[in-house]
Protein backbone atom coordinates (compact mmCIF):
# COMPACT_ATOMS: atom_id res chain seq x y z
CA UNK A 1 0.00 0.00 0.00
CA UNK A 2 1.33 3.45 -0.81
CA UNK A 3 0.78 6.78 0.73
CA UNK A 4 1.52 10.33 0.05
CA UNK A 5 2.68 12.94 2.66
CA UNK A 6 2.70 16.23 1.51
CA UNK A 7 4.34 19.30 3.19
CA UNK A 8 3.71 22.76 1.55
CA UNK A 9 6.03 25.12 3.47
CA UNK A 10 5.97 29.09 3.33
CA UNK A 11 8.90 29.06 0.39
CA UNK A 12 9.04 25.03 -0.12
CA UNK A 13 7.15 22.21 -1.29
CA UNK A 14 7.62 18.80 -0.18
CA UNK A 15 6.51 15.14 -0.61
CA UNK A 16 6.92 11.89 0.14
CA UNK A 17 5.42 8.50 -0.45
CA UNK A 18 6.01 5.54 1.93
CA UNK A 19 5.32 1.19 0.70
CA UNK A 20 3.42 -0.27 3.61
CA UNK A 21 4.33 2.68 6.37
CA UNK A 22 7.63 1.87 6.65
CA UNK A 23 9.51 1.38 3.26
CA UNK A 24 10.49 4.79 1.47
CA UNK A 25 9.89 5.20 -2.37
CA UNK A 26 10.15 8.73 -3.53
CA UNK A 27 10.38 12.60 -1.99
CA UNK A 28 10.47 15.67 -3.88
CA UNK A 29 11.78 19.11 -3.00
CA UNK A 30 10.36 21.86 -4.93
CA UNK A 31 12.27 25.83 -4.24
CA UNK A 32 8.17 27.28 -4.03
CA UNK A 33 5.81 27.17 -1.50
CA UNK A 34 2.30 27.97 -0.93
CA UNK A 35 0.15 30.46 -3.42
CA UNK A 36 2.16 28.66 -6.08
CA UNK A 37 2.13 26.10 -7.89
CA UNK A 38 4.98 24.46 -6.19
CA UNK A 39 2.79 21.75 -4.56
CA UNK A 40 1.56 20.36 -7.73
CA UNK A 41 5.12 20.41 -8.84
CA UNK A 42 6.28 18.33 -6.33
CA UNK A 43 3.38 15.93 -6.32
CA UNK A 44 3.67 15.35 -9.86
CA UNK A 45 7.82 14.77 -9.17
CA UNK A 46 7.12 12.40 -6.47
CA UNK A 47 5.07 10.05 -8.61
CA UNK A 48 6.98 10.34 -11.59
CA UNK A 49 10.20 9.45 -9.71
CA UNK A 50 8.36 6.62 -7.73
CA UNK A 51 7.22 5.70 -10.45
CA UNK A 52 3.35 4.96 -9.37
CA UNK A 53 0.03 6.02 -10.54
CA UNK A 54 -2.08 8.89 -8.45
CA UNK A 55 -4.98 6.34 -8.28
CA UNK A 56 -2.43 3.62 -6.73
CA UNK A 57 -1.94 6.04 -3.72
CA UNK A 58 -4.53 5.10 -0.75
CA UNK A 59 -4.19 8.06 1.38
CA UNK A 60 -2.89 11.42 0.93
CA UNK A 61 -2.08 13.67 4.29
CA UNK A 62 -1.10 17.48 3.71
CA UNK A 63 0.74 19.21 6.47
CA UNK A 64 2.93 22.59 6.57
CA UNK A 65 1.74 26.33 6.51
CA UNK A 66 -0.18 25.87 3.28
CA UNK A 67 -1.87 22.75 3.74
CA UNK A 68 -5.71 23.84 3.27
CA UNK A 69 -4.48 24.78 -0.11
CA UNK A 70 -3.75 21.27 -1.05
CA UNK A 71 -7.15 20.06 -1.99
CA UNK A 72 -6.97 16.43 -2.87
CA UNK A 73 -5.09 15.75 0.40
CA UNK A 74 -7.79 13.19 2.29
CA UNK A 75 -6.92 14.59 5.45
CA UNK A 76 -4.86 17.72 7.06
CA UNK A 77 -2.70 17.17 10.10
CA UNK A 78 -0.74 20.01 12.02
CA UNK A 79 3.07 20.20 10.92
CA UNK A 80 3.79 20.17 14.69
CA UNK A 81 2.50 16.21 14.67
CA UNK A 82 4.01 15.51 11.33
CA UNK A 83 7.53 16.83 12.21
CA UNK A 84 7.46 15.28 15.81
CA UNK A 85 6.46 11.98 13.92
CA UNK A 86 9.19 12.00 11.07
CA UNK A 87 11.71 12.37 13.30
CA UNK A 88 11.02 10.20 15.68
CA UNK A 89 10.97 7.40 12.62
CA UNK A 90 14.17 8.51 11.59
CA UNK A 91 15.93 8.81 15.04
CA UNK A 92 14.25 7.33 18.03
CA UNK A 93 16.76 8.68 20.27
CA UNK A 94 15.69 12.31 19.83
CA UNK A 95 14.14 14.47 22.36
CA UNK A 96 13.96 17.95 21.01
CA UNK A 97 13.56 19.05 17.27
CA UNK A 98 14.92 22.84 16.43
CA UNK A 99 13.03 23.26 13.13
CA UNK A 100 13.82 26.74 11.37
CA UNK A 101 11.99 27.41 8.41
CA UNK A 102 11.42 29.52 5.40
CA UNK A 103 9.83 32.38 7.88
CA UNK A 104 9.49 30.63 11.20
CA UNK A 105 11.31 28.44 14.01
CA UNK A 106 10.07 25.97 16.43
CA UNK A 107 11.45 24.22 18.94
CA UNK A 108 9.45 20.40 19.82
CA UNK A 109 9.81 18.60 22.73
CA UNK A 110 9.47 14.72 22.84
CA UNK A 111 9.26 12.10 24.74
CA UNK A 112 10.61 8.45 23.87
CA UNK A 113 7.41 7.23 22.33
CA UNK A 114 8.11 10.09 19.63
CA UNK A 115 4.69 12.28 21.41
CA UNK A 116 4.94 15.89 21.59
CA UNK A 117 5.60 17.30 24.84
CA UNK A 118 5.42 20.81 24.39
CA UNK A 119 6.52 23.02 21.77
CA UNK A 120 7.53 26.86 21.05
CA UNK A 121 7.42 28.93 18.39
CA UNK A 122 8.66 31.75 16.42
CA UNK A 123 5.97 33.26 13.39
CA UNK A 124 6.14 36.49 14.29
CA UNK A 125 9.90 37.91 13.09
CA UNK A 126 11.89 37.39 11.07
CA UNK A 127 15.00 37.17 13.25
CA UNK A 128 16.16 34.01 13.28
CA UNK A 129 14.57 32.10 10.53
CA UNK A 130 15.72 31.17 6.76
CA UNK A 131 14.28 34.61 6.03
CA UNK A 132 17.09 36.36 7.96
CA UNK A 133 19.69 34.22 6.20
CA UNK A 134 18.19 35.44 2.77
CA UNK A 135 18.24 38.93 3.61
CA UNK A 136 21.67 39.06 4.61
CA UNK A 137 22.84 36.64 1.66
CA UNK A 138 21.48 39.26 -0.76
CA UNK A 139 23.49 41.82 0.68
CA UNK A 140 26.51 39.74 0.50
CA UNK A 141 25.67 39.03 -3.00
CA UNK A 142 25.79 35.22 -1.73
CA UNK A 143 23.87 32.32 -2.70
CA UNK A 144 22.49 30.77 0.65
CA UNK A 145 24.47 27.37 -0.10
CA UNK A 146 27.64 29.85 0.01
CA UNK A 147 26.91 31.18 3.47
CA UNK A 148 28.19 27.72 4.79
CA UNK A 149 31.71 27.97 3.12
CA UNK A 150 32.43 31.43 3.94
CA UNK A 151 31.68 30.76 7.39
CA UNK A 152 33.92 27.57 7.50
CA UNK A 153 36.97 30.09 6.48
CA UNK A 154 36.28 32.72 9.29
CA UNK A 155 38.83 32.75 12.26
CA UNK A 156 37.10 35.58 13.99
CA UNK A 157 33.32 35.77 14.16
CA UNK A 158 32.24 39.71 14.24
CA UNK A 159 29.10 40.09 16.77
CA UNK A 160 26.35 41.08 14.92
CA UNK A 161 24.91 43.17 18.20
CA UNK A 162 21.23 44.10 16.70
CA UNK A 163 18.17 41.00 16.71
CA UNK A 164 16.45 43.21 14.51
CA UNK A 165 16.71 41.61 10.48
CA UNK A 166 15.86 45.20 9.58
CA UNK A 167 18.12 46.88 11.94
CA UNK A 168 21.19 43.73 11.64
CA UNK A 169 21.57 44.68 7.94
CA UNK A 170 22.50 48.38 8.24
CA UNK A 171 24.61 46.98 10.71
CA UNK A 172 26.06 44.38 8.27
CA UNK A 173 26.24 47.17 5.70
CA UNK A 174 28.44 49.15 8.01
CA UNK A 175 30.66 46.49 8.55
CA UNK A 176 31.37 45.63 5.29
CA UNK A 177 32.01 49.89 4.90
CA UNK A 178 34.33 48.89 7.55
CA UNK A 179 36.44 46.27 5.24
CA UNK A 180 35.21 43.46 7.98
CA UNK A 181 36.16 40.19 5.92
CA UNK A 182 33.54 38.22 4.08
CA UNK A 183 33.76 35.08 6.32
CA UNK A 184 33.72 36.99 9.61
CA UNK A 185 30.42 38.99 8.78
CA UNK A 186 28.99 35.76 7.93
CA UNK A 187 29.89 33.52 11.03
CA UNK A 188 28.66 36.57 13.13
CA UNK A 189 25.45 36.22 10.45
CA UNK A 190 24.93 32.27 11.76
CA UNK A 191 25.69 33.02 15.07
CA UNK A 192 23.10 35.79 15.32
CA UNK A 193 20.87 33.17 14.09
CA UNK A 194 21.73 30.54 16.84
CA UNK A 195 21.44 32.98 19.45
CA UNK A 196 17.88 33.81 18.12
CA UNK A 197 17.01 30.22 18.23
CA UNK A 198 19.02 28.88 20.85
CA UNK A 199 17.47 31.24 23.43
CA UNK A 200 13.66 29.73 21.86
CA UNK A 201 15.86 26.33 22.14
CA UNK A 202 16.48 26.96 25.99
CA UNK A 203 13.12 28.27 27.13
CA UNK A 204 12.03 24.77 25.97
CA UNK A 205 14.75 22.98 27.90
CA UNK A 206 17.29 21.11 25.99
CA UNK A 207 17.22 16.93 26.45
CA UNK A 208 19.56 15.29 24.14
CA UNK A 209 19.56 14.16 21.38
CA UNK A 210 18.70 17.20 19.38
CA UNK A 211 18.08 16.57 16.03
CA UNK A 212 17.88 20.06 13.54
CA UNK A 213 14.98 19.93 10.45
CA UNK A 214 13.46 22.63 8.43
CA UNK A 215 15.66 24.41 5.38
CA UNK A 216 18.43 26.11 7.53
CA UNK A 217 19.44 23.05 8.80
CA UNK A 218 21.35 22.22 5.62
CA UNK A 219 23.40 25.55 6.51
CA UNK A 220 26.32 23.86 8.42
CA UNK A 221 27.38 27.22 9.45
CA UNK A 222 24.10 28.02 11.28
CA UNK A 223 24.26 24.22 12.72
CA UNK A 224 28.22 24.68 14.09
CA UNK A 225 26.95 28.26 15.86
CA UNK A 226 23.71 26.53 17.31
CA UNK A 227 25.72 23.47 18.72
CA UNK A 228 28.74 25.92 20.32
CA UNK A 229 25.92 27.83 21.71
CA UNK A 230 23.90 25.28 23.04
CA UNK A 231 26.63 23.34 24.24
CA UNK A 232 25.64 20.22 22.58
CA UNK A 233 25.84 18.16 19.63
CA UNK A 234 23.12 18.23 16.99
CA UNK A 235 22.00 15.32 15.14
CA UNK A 236 21.44 15.77 11.36
CA UNK A 237 20.27 13.48 8.26
CA UNK A 238 20.33 14.84 4.69
CA UNK A 239 16.73 14.55 4.39
CA UNK A 240 16.14 16.97 7.23
CA UNK A 241 14.01 18.86 4.84
CA UNK A 242 11.50 16.03 4.41
CA UNK A 243 10.09 15.42 8.11
CA UNK A 244 7.30 16.96 7.86
CA UNK A 245 6.49 15.21 4.60
CA UNK A 246 7.73 11.29 6.28
CA UNK A 247 5.27 12.09 9.03
CA UNK A 248 2.84 12.73 6.71
CA UNK A 249 2.83 9.66 4.65
CA UNK A 250 3.23 8.11 8.38
CA UNK A 251 0.07 9.35 9.26
CA UNK A 252 -1.45 8.82 6.06
CA UNK A 253 -0.09 4.82 6.60
CA UNK A 254 -1.95 4.62 9.74
CA UNK A 255 -5.09 6.08 8.87
CA UNK A 256 -5.44 3.99 5.01
CA UNK A 257 -5.13 0.97 8.10
CA UNK A 258 -8.34 2.10 10.31
CA UNK B 1 22.09 84.60 28.92
CA UNK B 2 22.75 81.79 25.54
CA UNK B 3 22.00 78.07 26.11
CA UNK B 4 22.47 75.61 23.80
CA UNK B 5 20.48 71.94 23.61
CA UNK B 6 21.50 69.38 20.96
CA UNK B 7 19.55 66.55 20.24
CA UNK B 8 22.05 63.48 18.20
CA UNK B 9 19.06 61.08 17.03
CA UNK B 10 20.12 57.75 14.77
CA UNK B 11 19.11 59.83 11.69
CA UNK B 12 18.72 63.82 12.44
CA UNK B 13 20.42 66.03 14.56
CA UNK B 14 18.35 68.65 16.17
CA UNK B 15 19.65 71.91 17.66
CA UNK B 16 18.52 75.00 20.04
CA UNK B 17 19.88 78.55 21.15
CA UNK B 18 17.61 79.65 23.93
CA UNK B 19 17.46 83.24 25.82
CA UNK B 20 17.15 83.46 29.19
CA UNK B 21 16.03 79.85 29.34
CA UNK B 22 12.42 81.04 28.01
CA UNK B 23 12.89 83.04 24.91
CA UNK B 24 13.45 81.29 21.35
CA UNK B 25 16.25 82.48 19.10
CA UNK B 26 17.06 79.81 16.54
CA UNK B 27 16.71 76.01 15.79
CA UNK B 28 18.07 73.49 13.21
CA UNK B 29 17.17 70.02 11.91
CA UNK B 30 19.99 68.10 9.67
CA UNK B 31 18.62 64.70 8.21
CA UNK B 32 21.86 62.98 9.43
CA UNK B 33 22.33 61.43 13.15
CA UNK B 34 25.25 60.07 14.90
CA UNK B 35 28.03 58.77 13.40
CA UNK B 36 27.49 61.16 10.59
CA UNK B 37 28.90 65.52 10.47
CA UNK B 38 25.32 65.90 11.13
CA UNK B 39 25.88 67.39 14.93
CA UNK B 40 28.37 69.68 13.67
CA UNK B 41 26.02 70.74 10.64
CA UNK B 42 23.21 71.42 12.66
CA UNK B 43 25.51 73.00 15.48
CA UNK B 44 26.57 75.35 12.55
CA UNK B 45 23.11 76.22 11.38
CA UNK B 46 21.73 77.00 14.61
CA UNK B 47 24.64 79.79 15.93
CA UNK B 48 24.63 81.44 12.29
CA UNK B 49 21.23 81.82 12.62
CA UNK B 50 21.00 83.31 15.95
CA UNK B 51 23.40 84.81 14.79
CA UNK B 52 25.73 84.48 17.83
CA UNK B 53 29.27 83.27 18.74
CA UNK B 54 29.57 79.88 19.95
CA UNK B 55 31.32 81.66 23.03
CA UNK B 56 28.66 83.65 23.85
CA UNK B 57 27.01 80.15 24.63
CA UNK B 58 26.63 79.61 28.57
CA UNK B 59 26.13 76.13 28.48
CA UNK B 60 25.26 72.96 26.33
CA UNK B 61 23.70 70.07 27.10
CA UNK B 62 23.50 66.96 24.45
CA UNK B 63 21.03 64.23 24.40
CA UNK B 64 20.03 61.71 22.13
CA UNK B 65 21.15 58.41 21.36
CA UNK B 66 24.36 59.58 20.06
CA UNK B 67 24.57 62.33 22.73
CA UNK B 68 28.35 61.06 23.35
CA UNK B 69 29.99 61.56 20.58
CA UNK B 70 29.18 65.40 20.67
CA UNK B 71 32.64 66.71 22.22
CA UNK B 72 31.63 69.98 23.15
CA UNK B 73 28.79 69.74 25.87
CA UNK B 74 29.15 70.79 28.66
CA UNK B 75 26.78 67.82 30.14
CA UNK B 76 25.19 64.77 28.59
CA UNK B 77 20.86 64.23 29.82
CA UNK B 78 18.95 61.09 28.85
CA UNK B 79 16.35 61.82 26.16
CA UNK B 80 13.69 60.82 27.99
CA UNK B 81 14.64 63.45 30.59
CA UNK B 82 15.03 66.01 27.69
CA UNK B 83 12.12 65.21 25.95
CA UNK B 84 9.90 65.18 29.44
CA UNK B 85 11.22 68.60 30.11
CA UNK B 86 10.78 70.13 26.45
CA UNK B 87 7.16 68.57 26.09
CA UNK B 88 6.38 70.47 29.57
CA UNK B 89 7.19 73.67 29.00
CA UNK B 90 5.57 73.91 25.06
CA UNK B 91 1.64 71.83 26.45
CA UNK B 92 1.91 72.02 29.98
CA UNK B 93 -0.90 69.90 30.07
CA UNK B 94 0.74 66.99 28.46
CA UNK B 95 0.54 63.48 30.44
CA UNK B 96 1.36 61.11 27.83
CA UNK B 97 4.00 62.18 25.12
CA UNK B 98 4.29 59.20 22.15
CA UNK B 99 7.44 59.82 20.49
CA UNK B 100 8.05 58.01 17.19
CA UNK B 101 12.05 58.02 16.18
CA UNK B 102 13.98 56.89 13.21
CA UNK B 103 14.58 53.83 15.14
CA UNK B 104 12.94 53.84 18.07
CA UNK B 105 9.46 54.38 20.03
CA UNK B 106 8.95 55.74 23.56
CA UNK B 107 6.00 56.48 25.24
CA UNK B 108 6.08 58.50 29.03
CA UNK B 109 4.22 59.30 31.19
CA UNK B 110 4.09 63.01 33.22
CA UNK B 111 2.58 64.27 36.14
CA UNK B 112 1.36 67.95 35.90
CA UNK B 113 4.59 69.16 37.26
CA UNK B 114 6.35 67.60 33.98
CA UNK B 115 7.80 64.81 35.83
CA UNK B 116 8.79 61.21 34.03
CA UNK B 117 6.72 59.04 36.27
CA UNK B 118 6.88 55.47 33.81
CA UNK B 119 8.03 54.97 30.62
CA UNK B 120 8.28 51.95 28.04
CA UNK B 121 10.53 51.78 24.76
CA UNK B 122 10.65 49.92 22.41
CA UNK B 123 14.33 50.09 20.58
CA UNK B 124 15.08 46.60 19.68
CA UNK B 125 12.03 46.13 17.00
CA UNK B 126 11.90 48.15 13.52
CA UNK B 127 8.30 48.15 13.80
CA UNK B 128 6.20 50.88 14.63
CA UNK B 129 9.39 53.14 14.24
CA UNK B 130 10.29 55.96 11.27
CA UNK B 131 12.41 52.70 10.02
CA UNK B 132 8.98 51.15 9.07
CA UNK B 133 7.90 53.72 6.69
CA UNK B 134 11.14 54.07 5.08
CA UNK B 135 11.10 50.36 4.38
CA UNK B 136 7.46 50.67 2.73
CA UNK B 137 8.06 54.28 0.91
CA UNK B 138 11.21 52.44 -0.69
CA UNK B 139 9.09 49.65 -2.00
CA UNK B 140 5.90 52.30 -3.04
CA UNK B 141 8.67 54.25 -4.94
CA UNK B 142 7.59 57.41 -2.91
CA UNK B 143 8.88 60.02 -0.77
CA UNK B 144 7.97 59.72 3.02
CA UNK B 145 6.41 63.02 3.06
CA UNK B 146 4.04 61.68 0.14
CA UNK B 147 2.61 59.14 2.58
CA UNK B 148 0.60 61.19 5.02
CA UNK B 149 -1.24 62.84 1.17
CA UNK B 150 -1.24 59.19 -0.24
CA UNK B 151 -3.05 57.89 2.97
CA UNK B 152 -5.69 61.08 3.35
CA UNK B 153 -6.98 59.83 -0.21
CA UNK B 154 -7.90 56.08 1.05
CA UNK B 155 -11.44 55.19 1.15
CA UNK B 156 -10.66 51.37 2.47
CA UNK B 157 -7.55 51.14 4.49
CA UNK B 158 -5.69 47.32 3.30
CA UNK B 159 -5.39 45.35 6.73
CA UNK B 160 -1.54 44.68 6.79
CA UNK B 161 -2.22 41.22 8.96
CA UNK B 162 2.22 41.20 9.67
CA UNK B 163 3.81 43.30 12.35
CA UNK B 164 7.24 42.39 10.95
CA UNK B 165 8.74 44.93 9.19
CA UNK B 166 10.26 42.39 6.72
CA UNK B 167 7.32 39.95 6.66
CA UNK B 168 5.03 43.55 5.93
CA UNK B 169 7.37 44.31 3.12
CA UNK B 170 6.29 40.93 1.56
CA UNK B 171 2.86 41.35 2.26
CA UNK B 172 2.91 45.17 0.80
CA UNK B 173 4.40 43.55 -2.39
CA UNK B 174 2.07 40.93 -3.18
CA UNK B 175 -1.03 42.89 -2.31
CA UNK B 176 0.63 46.18 -5.13
CA UNK B 177 0.78 42.91 -7.70
CA UNK B 178 -2.63 42.01 -6.39
CA UNK B 179 -3.54 45.47 -7.72
CA UNK B 180 -4.76 47.31 -4.14
CA UNK B 181 -4.67 50.92 -4.58
CA UNK B 182 -1.59 53.01 -3.29
CA UNK B 183 -3.78 55.21 -1.05
CA UNK B 184 -5.05 52.55 0.58
CA UNK B 185 -2.15 50.16 0.84
CA UNK B 186 -0.22 53.57 2.54
CA UNK B 187 -3.59 54.09 5.18
CA UNK B 188 -3.31 50.46 5.95
CA UNK B 189 0.91 50.81 6.46
CA UNK B 190 0.13 54.12 8.81
CA UNK B 191 -2.69 52.03 10.72
CA UNK B 192 -0.15 49.15 10.93
CA UNK B 193 2.68 51.94 13.19
CA UNK B 194 -0.61 53.17 14.76
CA UNK B 195 -1.59 49.86 16.03
CA UNK B 196 1.84 48.58 17.03
CA UNK B 197 2.48 52.15 18.77
CA UNK B 198 -0.61 52.46 20.07
CA UNK B 199 -0.98 49.12 22.15
CA UNK B 200 2.99 50.20 23.88
CA UNK B 201 0.86 53.34 24.79
CA UNK B 202 -1.79 51.70 26.31
CA UNK B 203 0.32 49.14 28.28
CA UNK B 204 1.12 52.23 30.19
CA UNK B 205 -1.91 53.48 30.19
CA UNK B 206 -3.18 56.44 28.13
CA UNK B 207 -3.73 59.66 30.21
CA UNK B 208 -4.54 63.29 28.30
CA UNK B 209 -3.41 65.41 26.82
CA UNK B 210 -1.77 63.19 24.73
CA UNK B 211 1.12 64.53 22.52
CA UNK B 212 3.25 62.93 19.56
CA UNK B 213 6.93 64.23 19.29
CA UNK B 214 10.01 62.55 17.23
CA UNK B 215 10.27 62.71 13.27
CA UNK B 216 7.05 60.72 12.63
CA UNK B 217 5.69 62.71 13.95
CA UNK B 218 5.30 64.88 11.49
CA UNK B 219 3.17 62.36 9.33
CA UNK B 220 -0.19 63.51 9.22
CA UNK B 221 -1.35 59.65 8.12
CA UNK B 222 0.34 58.15 11.42
CA UNK B 223 -0.94 60.77 13.92
CA UNK B 224 -4.91 60.50 12.01
CA UNK B 225 -4.59 56.56 12.40
CA UNK B 226 -2.91 56.88 16.01
CA UNK B 227 -6.26 58.70 17.39
CA UNK B 228 -8.48 56.24 15.89
CA UNK B 229 -6.91 53.74 17.47
CA UNK B 230 -6.39 55.27 20.67
CA UNK B 231 -9.75 57.17 20.32
CA UNK B 232 -8.21 60.21 22.03
CA UNK B 233 -7.16 63.83 20.30
CA UNK B 234 -3.40 64.03 20.00
CA UNK B 235 -1.82 67.32 20.47
CA UNK B 236 0.77 67.83 17.71
CA UNK B 237 3.23 71.17 16.68
CA UNK B 238 5.16 71.65 13.77
CA UNK B 239 8.43 71.80 16.24
CA UNK B 240 7.72 68.37 17.94
CA UNK B 241 11.08 66.79 16.33
CA UNK B 242 12.73 69.65 18.42
CA UNK B 243 11.17 68.66 22.09
CA UNK B 244 14.74 66.96 22.77
CA UNK B 245 16.91 69.80 21.93
CA UNK B 246 14.47 72.35 23.60
CA UNK B 247 14.60 69.89 26.33
CA UNK B 248 17.96 70.24 26.68
CA UNK B 249 18.55 74.01 26.67
CA UNK B 250 16.16 74.33 29.10
CA UNK B 251 17.91 72.23 31.47
CA UNK B 252 21.26 73.83 30.43
CA UNK B 253 19.32 76.99 31.52
CA UNK B 254 19.21 75.34 35.04
CA UNK B 255 22.61 74.43 35.46
CA UNK B 256 24.40 77.50 33.77
CA UNK B 257 22.33 79.31 36.80
CA UNK B 258 23.57 76.60 39.55
S1 LIG C 1 12.57 42.58 15.44
FE1 LIG C 1 12.84 43.09 13.25
S2 LIG C 1 12.67 41.12 12.30
FE2 LIG C 1 11.72 40.91 14.29
S3 LIG C 1 9.55 41.49 14.16
FE3 LIG C 1 10.64 43.32 14.56
S4 LIG C 1 11.02 44.18 12.54
FE4 LIG C 1 10.65 42.04 12.26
Amino acid sequence: MYTLGVDVGSTTSKCMILKDGKEFVSSSIVAAGTGTNGPERALEEVIEKAPILEQDIAYIVATGYGRTSFKIANEEVSELTCHARGVHFTCPDVRTIIDIGGQDVKVLALNEKGRMLNFLMNDKCAAGTGRFLDVMANILQLNIQDLEKQAAKSSNPVRISNTCTVFAESEVISQLALGVKLPDLVAGICESVARRVGSLAKRIGIREKVYMSGGVAQNGGVRTALESFLETDIVFTKDAQLMGALGAALLAYDKANK
